[in-house]
């Protein structure tokens, strides 16, 4: 059961994105297509054969908390140790550090890969990666020492604990205390809840990069600390004892059942140790270099899961037999692929796909400019993916779940059924608009923080760069139009900022920010816009070539988008310029 | 757990339609409001007490196949019973045929009740009210005899058996065989599926009525024909003997899970006896009569689902603290029901749910009037409830996924796990876009048959009160606006219909209806944004009463329709004038 498309993702890798280019600087020079192609190829050996397999057997079995302790499928234990030593955890590593320097245009599309064969088995070695991640950047040497080699060899996994039970949306607000000792560590306690492999037996030893909040520290945001959290820790002889990190259950969930949520309980006995690493205080500071890749992980995985779906429901309205494109019964029956509501039903979740994955990989590509690049230059791929970064988590969520819905439509009753994929995919993506910040979260983080904090600076960037795909495409008579069209709902957006800011800039907090998820929506659809006019010009160019059917349908993806998404932004833009306050006026009595 | 607004249900019934004056009609002339107020309450006990405390139960158990048969929770024997002996599934019957004399308006409220307390449970005696009123309409007098006494008194199970496993959507395609005999009866066979209730173990027998084809008869829906297939047939000696209905498998489906869908085996041993109901070949229309009747029934089933998941995230909203309105750690946090972007999430949810049921009340008045009124004023109202028929199934079965889905969202976290009910309501209501036909069907019906059929003479009769509603308005300062937005919206709305009904009449068959579903989506957000007009009225005018903020509430709801769903109507109606035929153009080869 196909469930990526190989050609669409070299298209995008090669011919859209000139992959080739990063090997320019000495950080990739030795890779090339060549390899990249060798590292894609692995990735989907070990995805077609191992992940695929265990798709619903982890959904129709999932963990349970049994003697204090999360038993997964019996499945991940082995393969955590194969990610490790496959290199599938540190392959972006320098060569010193015992990686591969692979650029994260190809780390993320192997992720993107595995999630589509099985997004549970996936969001394993990637929470590894991303706490790995977080130790290299900002802990000691000795931490370093201890902890990476453990983590990338897949023997110890890594997490990000940041949830607790009162404090979700609002971090600020946790209250996880800990208290300095003599002997450098801290001991900590408090509640961590949603912990994604928070705890289970497939491992020796859990890492939890978590935020707690050192005794007297200021109030809010600055006043989080980060420390590693060991669920088991040194006991001075060479082996682990004990860190008082108690599993308090799992959660049951809708989907992505192959993965535990656990919650745990830190310092029930006053025997928690946590490590602080980076600054006091500045936790959150370093907690967001994790959080932003795992809101990029994110959008992947949300593309990932709607992507096995579309294949599931495409490979279905080409074996299915139902109607007539004309109405008489006095014709043969078609196939269903060959009624234009059905299309429309593909094309909907193809364009949704391909076009986040553009962007995906637009920001993995901003993420490798980051590592080779300075000053002035550094800086815009810097702002440009922090900028991007909401609408990479939110839009693939979001229409990861209107996508999977359409897989489910396109099957008709036995969409709604356990005999096929559709329905495991339309619970699994629920998950996304939701873990690693909440769509609102996110609106707010778009149109509070990224485009009010510089004044517009780098949207400006941003429109700079859409701007130059537009008159690129303007030299083509077949996209001139489109073109036009995405120049024209561009203005109309930047209007609607001006608007929105101005009421931030006057204090107007609540009416600013009321609606920052319909902004996020629109932005979001400007941007895929954006993105399948890149992929359109690279289609239009290559159309007379041999593989004619494959840039055709991407041209037609294109039209799609431009014809059913981009007027959507009609809709919202209208919402959004209205004077209406009824949102900020009705008050919870009205409610009934 | 509150899972309905009574309130809401009188506002309706009472202030906006004002139920009473169907007394003025002899059928009903015994009925008054507390009449109404005596069954509406006694229903809500029986949801409370009975249907809602077996919902997630019903859910985590779901029915299992064994040894032929289908079991269900043992409490559904009981239920049955009770349906019937309380007169749940008669009501709406002639005091002579043992019922009631109940408007629909009320026996469709019972249905909603019953629905948002326990949707599976509600499916059960629908089916058999749905099943008996077609052997009361067509079938002979021995037949009725036999059958409807058993059927309202829920010892046996009555469904509709229509689809077969190469014939869903394209029910001309039904392959099913009816072979005459000579003692009257035909000898069935062929395999039905996605049969609701099709077999379980709660009731005495199951009487299916099934289309099935007479050999010889004519291609496609012109020879279709209705019969009664009793699971068990009369033995000749007051006794019953197997009809060789096999169960061939019970479907394990997302949601919904306490009602058994079935697959069944008709004449595997060539003894299966149809009994014919109506004229030979004429089977689908008779159907009609059922099919209608439960388009409208899935129509309030989705909004009682909505409505339970809307006051489970609404008691979450009003309990859960978090954030703040302001955006400072320094201020106290707040419950999130004082976020706008919460109240926003609330009020999309109440806007569909409260609109739905305005829309599927005034369907109800309709069925009600047709049966009180004869000539020119019946036919009115006949017509009206067809054309309104697609919306009033469509527009709450599509929403009320969306309905769902947010109120996940305002849960966060906890939305997505089993500890709350918004994730068993979100799989729950994505049955409802797929049976009865899918949207995909409804957006046809209603362009390519309700509007074309009578070039556009109900569309006018619609139009024209819609019109009164929008110059009552008027008349109000504070509706003045909105009412001249749902005019403006309605005119162009009419301008593509007319367009669009220019292509059917040129013969252009597909550019017709390649987007009918998007065409159903405005028709239905323009109905929709009509009822909250109708209600936004009633609630102006009463607004300096006792009772302010129920309808303070309304009005902002109204506003929220306005501001935030009518808007959407745009993007809709700028795809369906396109030029462009992405969707009928693509082939099959550009898929990738």
């Amino acid at each position: 059961m196909q469930f990526y498309s190989k050609r669409n993702l070299n298209f995008l890798l090669n011919e859209v994105f000139n992959i080739e280019h990063l090997s320019k600087y000495p950080l990739f020079s030795d890779h090339n297509k060549e390899t990249y192609d060798m590292v894609l190829s692995a990735c989907e050996d070990i995805a077609t054969n191992k992940l695929q397999p265990l798709l619903v057997e982890m959904d129709r079995n999932a963990p349970e908390f049994v003697d204090g302790r999360i038993k997964v499928h019996p499945a991940m234990k082995d393969l955590m140790k194969e990610f490790g030593e496959g290199g599938w955890i540190s392959a972006p590593l320098s060569y010193e550090e015992g990686g591969q320097q692979m650029p994260y245009m190809i780390f993320n599309a192997t992720m993107f890969i595995m999630g589509a064969a099985n997004y549970s088995v996936a969001a394993y070695p990637f929470l590894s990666a991303g706490a790995a991640n977080l130790i290299r950047s900002f802990a000691t040497d000795t931490q370093k020492k201890y902890y990476l080699s453990k983590i990338y060899s897949g023997e110890w996994q890594g997490t990000m604990a940041l949830s607790e039970p009162e404090a979700g949306s609002s971090l600020g607000d946790i209250t996880t205390s800990a208290t300095p000792t003599n002997e450098g560590h801290y001991l900590i306690k408090g509640q961590k809840v949603f912990i994604s492999c928070g705890d289970y037996d497939g491992v020796e030893n859990i890492v939890h990069m978590m935020l707690a909040r050192i005794k007297g520290a200021p109030k809010g945001t600055k006043g989080i600390s980060l420390f590693i959290v060991p669920r088991l820790r040194e006991d001075g002889n060479g082996g682990l004892e004990f860190n008082d990190v108690i599993t308090g259950g799992v959660f049951h969930k809708m989907g992505y059942k192959g993965a535990p949520i656990a919650h745990l309980i830190t310092g029930e006995n006053d025997d928690c140790r946590g490590y602080l690493v980076g600054d006091a205080n500045k936790g959150l500071n370093c907690m967001f270099q994790l959080m932003n890749e795992a809101r990029i992980a994110v959008g992947f995985n949300a593309t990932s899961i709607a992507s096995a779906a579309y294949y599931a429901s495409l490979q279905y309205c080409r074996e299915r037999t139902q109607g007539r494109r004309t109405g008489h019964y006095s014709d043969e029956p078609v196939l269903i692929i060959e009624h234009a509501d059905v299309k429309r039903m593909l094309l909907f979740q193809r364009s949704i796909i391909e076009g986040s994955l553009g962007l995906l990989i637009e920001c993995s590509r901003y993420a490798d400019l980051t590592r080779v690049t300075s000053g002035a230059e550094q800086k815009k791929y810097h702002d440009l993916l922090g900028l991007l970064t909401p609408i990479a988590k939110s839009y693939p969520a979001e229409m990861g779940c209107l996508s999977t819905s359409a897989a489910i439509q396109c099957l008709g009753g036995y969409g709604f059924t356990e005999d096929f994929l559709p329905e495991q995919f339309y619970r699994e993506a629920r998950i996304h608009p939701i873990h690693e910040g909440t769509t609102a979260i996110h609106g707010m983080d778009l149109l509070g923080r990224k485009i009010a904090k510089d004044q517009g600076a780098t949207l400006r960037i941003l429109i700079a760069e859409i701007t130059t795909t537009i008159q690129q495409a303007s030299t083509h008579e077949k996209l001139e139009k489109i073109a036009k069209e995405l120049g024209i709902t561009l203005e109309k957006l930047v209007d609607v900022t001006m608007n929105l800011t101005m009421m931030g800039m006057q204090g107007e907090y609540e009416p600013f920010l009321a609606d920052a998820t319909l902004y996020l929506e629109a932005f979001g659809i400007v941007i895929i816009a954006w993105q399948w006019l890149k992929q359109g010009i690279v289609a239009v160019e290559k159309t007379d070539g041999s593989e004619d059917s494959f840039y055709q349908g991407k041209i037609y993806t294109m039209e799609y988008f431009y014809k059913y998404e981009l007027p959507k932004t009609r809709a919202l833009l209208t919402s959004l310029k209205s004077n209406s306050k009824v949102t900020i006026e009705m008050q919870d009595a009205h409610f009934e």
